[in-house]
């Protein structure tokens, strides 16, 4: 069976819109809602009046319809009475400037006001609905991903410092806080990275985008924990995928009963590949981390449009299908969407939903009626894949720091073509995270991987000895977990001497001798052990080959058309 | 009797200039000049000290060169003193920074200082020159429009909010506050729509633009009931246009004894096009609130450049006079200018004047004396329209929203070009707000008017029945004025079924039956009881006709070209 | 003998690479070595620990491996004790956000304890090693130029203009007060340019970037004098050059011992002539302030790359010596990097070094190693240059104003461009301030400058009369060094009258008679006492002579092509 349904927040509506909505979900043959995420400030509207009546209301009326329910905590959305009561929970910039309500995720994950808040709610929540037949999931909180650099954070990155170190003088040698005078004589010394004159420590800001992950963790576990005190249900949470976000998704995997992802392709013309990438990204992800077969679940998307370049763009017909079926045939165990239906006001009162504003008479809604007539036809699909990505969300943040020697290195882009180049050939395509077992794959790619560990390293050289292919490009391994420069690191790996690393400017090419062109970068090789297989017309070895053991490692210093990547891939 | 003049600042030159202003403004025939508006620090200097004997002599000199005043009272530009003595009457921003002293129009009108200081000022000029025989016209603050976000504007928007809504009940449903569990228990929980996470409440945003449009009305009605205790002369504020500007124009117009507008065209090229519009939409607003024949007066204007891309662009020899026709053409009482002379210092030294740097001698000044004696001989211009173009302030501001259907949807220039399209054919166009009479027009159009409140819809549907002829395009109708989304508004006035609001992305194109392009928006229609005039190439209509009474609805789905759109204006 | 060397921070490195160090400096001829730049929290780990233990320890090695040492005050970077302990002492941006330890140069100037911290630590530095054999040179500080606007910073602008003005009134009058009420009753109410309303007084922003410098001149001063008591060596600091830094570096060439200036270009297709401007200007300011010679020490520049549009891109092979020569052959009397060792971590690990992360091994290092024995050889060159161009910094200030007549004038590019010109004919060219000598150069250029005393004015009609040739261009002479609007200040200079001031748009362009282009300005000009050179199309006068005493005044009313500018000036 496939889980099929998506958020409903009945809240929104008055209660005679709530039997119309059963019978619509039937229709479409719904068997899992997501209820409550945005429900605090109905849930308990002041902080010492709870109104848990239309919840059960509205539970009881799903379970008659049977039509099973991800229950969430609502922490994600504090209500006003919390901001007005606890002003010093709010989140803060880097600039100082703290945020009020008015939005959504106003708080700071490390006020204690807010964890008390959080616990209070979740407990109530938790015990009343534990038992209750509805319930399939615990959906904890939503897309965690807050930024905050208030004085509360600032204790707890301290203690996440002194954890991670143990004295600061290792703090010190892994920041180089020689440079430009930011030794510190103690953790208390330290902040988060605010607002300063010029750059920043890179480090700083990679241990801050680490802390802030192991807070929300925290936040998370805490919830799970009183959850499961009560509950047999599964507990987890919705992943939302992008660079801004702050949280190890490889490392929460572990902590999730089952994972789930939101997912909001960028332009309709891109759409296909974003949904493939982000759904092999998924069961990396669940694989690493020993769920079976990797299973997933895809707790959001938007139904029927995508919202590019500020216009929500219809994807015409047939393509609500389609667009769940690229996540359901990668190993997806359901296809949920954001929302159930459209809501009539509030910030997003044009996002696309399952019963849009036109109602149940609209395209939209019988494309979804078709689509759950189908999905109970289904199983969740097995996949195997024989070709990995590497795909590490720390180089994506490392990439991210302003002064590296080049700022137009896409870490996702240079990923996202490099899964796109191996699925035109490979049965599937695995997305993995960093310390995933690289067993079984014909080939792992592994492009623009900036921070590579002692660990990784000898991973793939295992994997290459053992017999696999590795193709490594430019920008891997220019420095370890601490982001200290590590010159020579993959040279043992690769066969090759990297004389200058050496990014190309915007609109610079370089001609190949195959006839092709390189773009972006072009490290300077020198092959040590290794044969050069592409060269520059000018004769600079563009992509090596070292044989190791039973495999081979490729190396590749530059930018390659799509089309001559995947032909490349194709080759080895 | 034409007024002819501009702002005139004395205090800005030593008084052996003045002798020479009033021998310029005599040969270029000026009548009236706007004084005062700058001069807060040079009449009270110090909190406890007034010095009005320069403003005394100056009056009297301009009364004796027979040319009258209008009166400005000087509060939109506190002296320094205000700030320094009262730092929390300085206006915030959505980010809590508060604003110093340094520019102008630097206050919050709703602090209780501001509005003392602004009575005492008030008070003191009023009383003084109640009786001067110079004076024509009082010249309330200057350009209204400042933002604030403080404490004072928190207590007053509840204040706002309470008479509004009722019950925060009234509120939570209005703004549809269930939407991300933003439902307040108490209109004490609400602030300014401030700096947050993520997106806001648009119905938040929406109301906080009103409640400043009524908070600075406030204050405007605060000066000139003081003023009328004493004076019989008019009273009045010049508009400023501009989506940044939170004021209700429309709504203004009631307040004041004559509607006068400041007006910058954008550029050279497309300032004639722009100063119609404007002259058309001030008329339109004295004609809504009963100003006899919609008269009006174009407070300021640049003489002889215009600012353009960050150049102060010469407007070049002749164009002085044809400006100033364009605004009297339709229907101005007079032309004044930003300003008599030009200032040798501060912000605005290299603003255009009546008698520019380079002094009497120059091109600018004979210009200007030119159409003086023009000007001598006209008098004001009485126009009648046959075709009406709606502009909603309210609608403006609601497409301001970030995450709309689409984000390129340019209200002011949608009605622009409907505007420009319509002078070609038309007598002459009125700009007219809502809510504003539509008899007589032969043609009312209603593009992309976001907001239709039910009382609109019924004024459109008596007009067609009348038989007049309603034009209305894409983004109609969408929402109520609480921005709740109404599906089906327009359907019973149109005669056709919207299945789907289809925003198209910027550079898309749909090819049009009649060889024509649609771009921006093509709405997917369900012709009901309309024929379809015009379709796409596909066969989707793009253009109906629904008859009604004794006239018709035509519903426009797309954005046309220019000249596809005059064409299409021009038949129907 | 020529300066030769880097910038070297031994303490990012163990003991053990030190003697490495030694050898490959000495290997490469390095002769002189900048320590201690970011060394605070070495030196001074806490507030009230001091260790120099490893400073003599480095400093005897360099001694004993003869290798010169150029000493810094490290008050560039306040140790992070040093944030937590005097809060007050961060700096304050406009907006009010006082910024936070993380980077480099983050201090008030102003703050009474950063002032005491810099005294001690250099009052500590001076005494220690005031006869250390290896010593060169002081290095005070290192590229001043923070901004700050917070308290601190209001008391000392007020006691700045206080000096400046003398009386307020002085003040309300050279700033233009009464325009928009901003005349000041006191002192005491003027506050830095903070954030407020709308657009500044100018003349508040120049007077703010003024009163910067002094201040910065002040905390460089209170370390020369305290140095200078103990020791004989010369002392200086590197300036920094670039629009956002307010320091005003011709007056300040008056306060060091030998101008240094530190120097990185934009991109590698216009490094060169870049270089060549930069090493005029550091000359031109080194003259006129007395240095013999004018001779100046580049202290900083990058080995081999180019930091362009975010990417660090190789010069290319050669390239190092070429860059160095084209600095020295303008009279630089040394070449120094930043930096020797490429730094492990930290903001500019990726910045370019002598030692790069590659090594010794590298082709980078081997090109040290062959400029420093091409050094070797080599006296600092004498330059007699025969032509000049006025490059005067207050006058690039005044240009960042917002609200000119154009925002498109890059004044530095304006001068640039004419040193370019100039530099295909002339011998040698200088970068002079205003106030220099103009006595015995053929041409004297004077492009775009906006700002111009009566005693510039003077100096320039002198120059002209005793022989000399003025080339001045449109955008000179529009106000006096208060920033108020001086309409026929050049008329006598230039025998020309400016009946309009004329910018044009982007891409507009004039037709000139010779079959050139003008671009971005066209005053309108109506000669009194001079010939016209040059028309438009259409019979604008654009380049005018005037014939004055023994020379001749050139007057350019528009932008020429670079081939037009450049036969332009090979002709006159």
């Amino acid at each position: 069976m496939l889980w099929y349904g998506g958020d409903y927040n009945p809240e929104q509506w008055p209660e005679d819109v709530w039997a119309d909505d059963i019978v619509l979900m039937r229709r479409a043959r719904v068997n899992l809602v997501t209820v409550g995420v945005f429900a605090w400030s109905r849930l308990q509207p002041e902080p010492d009046r709870f109104d848990f009546g239309w919840l059960d209301r509205i539970l009881d009326r799903l379970h008659t319809g049977r039509i099973g329910v991800a229950l969430a905590t609502p922490t994600a959305s504090p209500p006003p009475w919390f901001t007005a009561q606890h002003p010093g929970a709010m989140p803060v910039g880097r600039d100082g400037v703290r945020l009020t309500h008015g939005s959504r995720d106003t708080y700071c994950v490390n006020a204690p006001e807010f964890r008390a808040a959080s616990r209070a709610i979740t407990d109530y929540l938790s015990s009343r609905y534990a038992e209750h037949p509805a319930l399939k999931l615990w959906h904890v909180h939503n897309e965690y991903g807050t930024w905050c650099f208030c004085d509360h954070c600032a204790v707890e990155f301290r203690a996440f410092l002194r954890a991670r170190y143990g004295f600061v003088e290792q703090l010190n040698e892994a920041w180089c806080t020689d440079f430009w005078s930011q030794r510190y004589a103690d953790f208390d010394e330290i902040t988060p990275p605010r607002a300063t004159q010029y750059l920043t420590n890179p480090a700083h800001e990679l241990d801050y985008r680490r802390f802030l992950s192991e807070a929300m963790l925290g936040h998370y576990r805490q919830a799970r924990e009183l959850i499961r005190t009560r509950s047999q249900a599964p507990v987890t949470t919705n992943f939302v995928l992008g660079g801004w976000v702050p949280v190890d998704h490889a490392r929460w995997a572990h902590e999730v009963d089952l994972v789930a992802i939101d997912h909001y392709p960028s332009s309709v013309a891109t759409a296909t590949a974003e949904r493939a990438f982000a759904a092999d990204l998924a069961r990396g992800w669940a694989r690493a981390a020993g769920h079976p077969h990797g299973r997933w679940l895809l707790m959001e998307h938007a139904p029927g449009a995508v919202h590019e370049n500020g216009v929500v763009r219809s994807t015409g017909p047939g393509a609500i299908a389609d667009a769940a079926r690229t996540y359901l045939d990668r190993g997806a165990v359901g296809a949920m969407y954001f929302q159930w239906r459209a809501s009539r006001g509030g910030a997003e009162q044009w996002h696309p939903a399952m019963v849009p504003h036109a109602g149940a008479g609209s395209r939209v809604y019988a494309e979804i009626v078709a689509l759950g007539a189908e999905l109970a036809e289904r199983q969740p699909n097995r996949v195997i894949a024989d070709a990995a990505v590497l795909y590490d969300e720390e180089t994506m943040w490392a990439w991210q720091a302003p002064h590296l020697l080049s700022r137009h290195v896409d870490y996702p882009d240079l990923v996202g073509r490099t899964h796109r180049a191996l699925a035109v050939t490979a049965d599937a395509v695995d997305v993995l995270p960093v310390g995933a077992s690289l067993a079984g794959y014909r080939l792992v790619c592994c492009p623009a991987m900036y921070i590579m560990s002692a660990v990784t390293l000898a991973a793939l050289r295992d994997y290459a000895e053992a017999g696999g292919t590795v193709l490594m490009t430019f920008g891997s391994g220019l420095v370890d977990e601490t982001l200290r420069v590590t010159p020579g690191s993959v040279e043992e790996l690769t066969g090759v001497r990297i004389a200058e690393w050496s990014p190309l400017l915007p609109g610079e090419e370089v001609a190949l001798a195959d006839g092709g062109t390189g773009t972006l970068w072009l490290d300077e090789l020198e092959p040590l052990d290794a044969e050069t297989v592409l060269a520059a017309v000018d004769g600079r070895p563009v992509l090596t080959r070292h044989a190791i053991g039973a495999g081979a490692v490729y190396y590749l210093a530059t930018r390659l058309t799509d089309e001559a990547y995947t032909a490349l891939i194709a080759k080895i």
